[in-house]
């Protein structure tokens, strides 16, 4: 399976009082990861606005196992669970970059493609997605 | 089954370039509700202290119904689904001030109690916890 | 002089690993309250559109004198400190709710205003301004 | 002068409902590049609490010129203005990083030096603070 590996250093403003981040701003790394994983597969900004479309997350949930520390480097890591007409289904992962098998918090993130007036709509025809067992 | 309502107002800072409020965002507005509830229970800072005790978010999941607009006048509404000794299960939803049944999003969001070294440990006794249902 | 008081409570989100407010974070308890002075001015989101306008932050200074810690009561007090025709220029502090004379930090923050291309224009008439030494 | 180069990418959660950056966290960026130069100078986090002694914030002023853009790709630079006993002056602006003529916004910061129980201290000596001129 394909997976998208996303590496980034946990700051100041990620943390809050105990040291660790703040539970919400896992969210904001596994935004961070799919953006740049869209612009990767040329699914960007650019691809999403000539088709008239936005990917929304429809909804999510997430486990936290073992909390990030201020300075701590960490990898997102993101892969393809199921791909249907109007929505994809991710698993997204942060994990310790010096130690892998360290796993700190795992979502499972579903998107939904909208058109301008935020209706559902189907995902553009695209051969990336073949990738991911479209037809 | 008792609830807790507490009332906010859609800042810019909540929102994103969509003129709605961005994802994580709304686990903020949960937290604060919930710690305000805390803190209207005698359950806040200080009794959490003087116990030796914090209550960390282990898992939640959330469903994205409709955005919340910038400026616009929303309340979250928590509940508690069920008390075990060292969880609890909290049922927290945004819904619009001015119309009630319009409802943005909702989370189900489980706590644990951990001691400073952040083991969990069971729950502290405390009257309050009857009204949940404890013994 | 016109003040306009406006209180909060530091919250989990506002904290970094310090325990008191991260230092960014104090320009958003100003924009809050920014946006409830103008509210109540009758200069808010629905005049504005009205007029066509924005006001963009232009420039700020701020000191940071003593930390907010978590769960503090504290209070934005809000002035104007000089109106031109374009611009208005703003005296910000924050202090705790529970001992007034405890300043936390004081910012002095420059508005402009613009068009809905972002171009500066004229702040529109409105009567309200009389208060701050408009003609 | 020396001048240190931190690239960044603007995303979803650094943007308001104008689609460019909401004003506070330009601040975010100047604390990320400040974080990561002082790693590459070894005066980190490490040799920061060898040393018993953290860096804060006192005051500092911003100027914002123009809105960095959703997705847009820029760069803080940063450079030491000024070197004291207790205390250093910084400035640090963000760029176009295809357009590095392109200013965005810029800032004068001033870091204090205090021990861990935040009253102002001596910077303490390291051979890398020769580059800014201090004996």
């Amino acid at each position: 399976m394909e997976e998208f590996v996303y590496p980034l250093k946990i700051e100041i403003e990620d943390t809050d009082y105990t040291g660790t981040v703040f539970h919400s701003n896992y969210l904001k790394f596994m935004e961070r990861a799919r953006s740049e994983w869209l612009d990767v597969m040329n699914l960007g900004a650019n691809w999403r606005d000539s088709e008239k479309i936005h990917f929304l997350v429809h909804s999510l949930s997430i486990n936290y196992l073992k909390p990030a520390k201020l300075h701590e480097r960490v990898e997102v890591v993101s892969s393809v669970k199921s791909l249907r007409s109007a929505s994809f289904l991710l698993d997204q992962y942060l994990r310790s970059a010096v130690a892998p098998d360290k796993i700190l918090c795992r979502a499972e993130i579903k998107l939904v493609c909208v058109d301008h007036d935020l209706k559902p709509c189907a995902i553009p025809q695209n051969p990336v997605f073949k990738r991911f067992g479209a037809n």
